[in-house]
């Protein structure tokens, strides 16, 4: 897993039909950006595991979801 | 995913048989470029979202597409 | 696979259901830092072995486990 | 995708069976060099699109290729 | 696939079960080290090519392993 901090969040109306509602939020991750899923209500500035790949569409059971991204955890306080 | 920015098409004439149908875009993210298959439409100097790997693939649920990358939707202006 | 040190520990209070139990261990890897869940018990400054994205997945086979990174073994001194 | 040109040529004598008989072409990409399975007989210099992964190895089907890098496309002149 | 060179090997008497028996070997890829598991036999200073991800695990069909680089051929000197 990689270790990101939230630093915004994405929306996007026109969208394919399968991404799941849900928040989209952007995190810096060693400098660069990426945009995961976040199901778990994280908060701007907030310090987060993320899982990548097919590992992060598992998440979803209902149907086949095209997240590559997922935010796992909430990283605790030193 | 990833963020990505529309900044041109490829063609492919000479392909293998299992590459759908639809536009090939060339998407240019953090300084890279690489090819998305595009399901939406999108349009020269679109900011779009993209994912990854099988996830993508994933998407074609009638026969297995040799597709990795894909524009999952577009984002909303700021 | 991979070779990284192991040089911290996260702690995850508010997670996703289906995080396994277990230590989720920072490694350093050639400069850049991952986190990778840990079922041998390794300490701190240990040489590990990482595998990755679905791979390292896999190793969960009770439930599907939103881990892309694994320590599959502790290297011996040389 | 990523987008490539093909620079030359690998063979190998001593391989796994599973290796599908078939060009493994050298193709830059951004500096880099991979190599790809060319289903398409492609030549040297040319402009081609590059699948990876487990979509890659999913282009064989009658049996598991240990293939993580395809040439799905030549591209055509601009 | 990726082009490497064989550089060293690494032992690990202690790891995970579902590690195969067999050579792990490090892999020098453009200035990076992997290390990969030989299913055949390479020597030091080897030219190789290296299949990953779970197409690589997908060469061992008796069990799962958690293997996520793969020496699939020696490369023919030129």
């Amino acid at each position: 897993m990689i270790r990101g901090k939230i630093t915004g969040r994405v929306w996007s109306s026109k969208h394919i039909e399968t991404l799941p509602n849900g928040a989209l939020l952007e995190v810096e991750v060693a400098g660069n950006t990426l945009v995961a899923f976040d199901p778990l209500g994280c908060a701007m500035g907030e310090e987060v595991l993320i899982t990548q790949g097919s590992v992060a569409a598992a998440f979803f059971t209902k149907h086949k979801a095209p997240v590559d991204a997922l935010i796992i955890g909430s990283i605790d306080d030193a």
